[in-house]
């Protein structure tokens, strides 16, 4: 359980954009003269500690559950099967977030700052540098961070003008080759040489709720999906069959994401696998979609669910 | 059901902050060159219409249900309870509101701009002169009248600095005492004389679902609470009994509000009276409870519920 002073955090299995968010949010309110401490969810993946490596930050305290009534900032995530144990009690203040919203709901009134861009840290850097809130390098190299990850450098549907625009101008102004950090920060991420095939599962997981149908979707960032088939395909199938059994999920894909040319494949098992692949339009073979296009989960894959 | 052009609402049982707040979402945007149509869910009460009289403003269209896929604006509501019928099927693209979010929901990404502030208009108002909208006189009474009525001339404990500042500031700026058209506006809202008790229950009507149960709360302002139950009580009564009954309700409140002295008195029928009577502090007898000081069914009732 954590102190009931405020805290701020993102979603479970934490990427780039919910860690560098949840850190904006507590450096850009102690500018305010209000005192909010950034956690996480779970423990950094490998481009998310890239980040920090570079900026020298240490990473935020995990938590996994909250007090009764503690006082929250939520960041990148509204579902609260997405969040932090014990939700249900918490005293939310203020949510920043560019997700769809699914059944949020808050105990009284609440601040929510929601747009439809591709990042949150977008939304954040909007919000404070129009009040005045003064961006230093490492706030700024937060922002162009989670743009970069969340857009994967600009290639996904998700991102918008206002996130390219945002990234580069700050590039600009802390003077970074964009192209080169953002290629040395996803490749970082694409590591998973020393992960098990269950680590890597739930390297970027969610679940998501349809009618009465519970999904869970993963995803990962490669620079080479058919060696990565080759070499660990057998044992990640296996995994993503234990994950939906074992967790009740109606059907389970796990989506290899390359990065470079912005295609993907997916493996997919589940009593809705032969419906979702009519749905996305596409072939499987062997538990095996093939998703030539295909970079964003959450434009590309959960609206076919 | 509605055409598909983007349409702009807010609760049923329209208030006037409700109606207001519809009106400017749909004056600003047209100002941006985007069109934008307010209509309501049910008929204007007394106070609101009053506002329309002053600013010879037509009510806006009433509609009941909408189109699957329509684009909508929400204003001043989030609970799909609260809402047109068919709203889960709407394509919802904003929400401007100022409640509690309870099981909110969206299909797609969303922008929502939701604050702890006394009245949706003051949302509206500070956001839209941000980017640049002239408000016009229409307009900025448009805000001042949304304000007036739901702090009740800045007595209610839900006013904040932001509401009394924003009527003050507009009040200078269009050169009207705002205390003499409060009044007045106030006043003409609680004429009741030509409404049946059913009809009078109905004026502001609202459902909240907690936990399990769904219980009714309906309010009306008046200048002389006993007078209201002497001439009135035992049909408003009968009538509170009936709307339970017939729809389930939990138990079924109807608050009566001086708006001079800033007390309420409720009549309370349903299983949870006890309880509720015990939770609010306060004693009831013959259905009618004492709320000295109360006049904010969102801050002082529902949280007792």
């Amino acid at each position: 359980m954590e102190e009931k002073n405020i805290i701020v955090f993102g979603h479970k299995n934490p990427d780039t954009d919910t860690v560098c968010s949840a850190l904006l949010v507590s450096m850009a309110e102690v500018k305010k003269n209000r005192a909010v401490d950034a956690k996480v969810l779970g423990a950094l993946n490998k481009e998310t500690e890239y980040v920090c490596n570079f900026l020298q930050i240490e990473h935020p305290p995990i938590i996994e559950s909250i007090a009764d009534s503690q006082k929250i900032i939520m960041v990148d995530h509204n579902e609260f099967s997405q969040s932090v144990q014990n939700i249900e009690n918490a005293n939310i203040l203020e949510v920043y977030d560019h997700h769809r919203i699914n059944n949020f709901r808050t105990r009284d009134q609440v601040l929510m700052d929601i747009r439809p861009v591709g990042c949150t840290a977008t939304i954040l850097y909007d919000r404070y540098s129009r009040i005045g809130v003064e961006f230093d390098f490492e706030m700024k190299m937060l922002v162009i961070s989670a743009i970069i990850s969340d857009s994967l450098l600009f290639t996904s549907p998700t991102c918008t003008e206002l996130d390219k625009e945002t990234a580069l101008k700050l590039a600009q102004e802390v003077d970074i080759d964009i192209y080169k950090y953002g290629n040395d920060m996803l490749s970082a991420g694409t590591n998973i040489q020393d992960f098990t095939d269950k680590e890597v599962l739930n390297i970027d997981a969610k679940s998501f709720e349809v009618g009465e149908n519970k999904y869970f979707v993963a995803q990962i960032n490669t620079t080479d999906i058919d060696l990565l088939i080759t070499s660990r395909g057998t044992g990640f199938l296996k995994e993503l069959t234990k994950i939906k059994e074992d967790n009740g999920f109606n059907t389970a894909l796990f989506l290899m994401t390359d990065i470079l040319n912005s295609n993907s494949k997916a493996y997919i098992v589940g009593s809705n696998e032969k419906q979702i692949v009519e749905n996305l339009n596409t072939t499987v073979s062997n538990h095996i979609i093939n998703l030539p296009g295909v970079v964003s989960r959450k434009k590309q894959i959960v609206p076919f669910l």
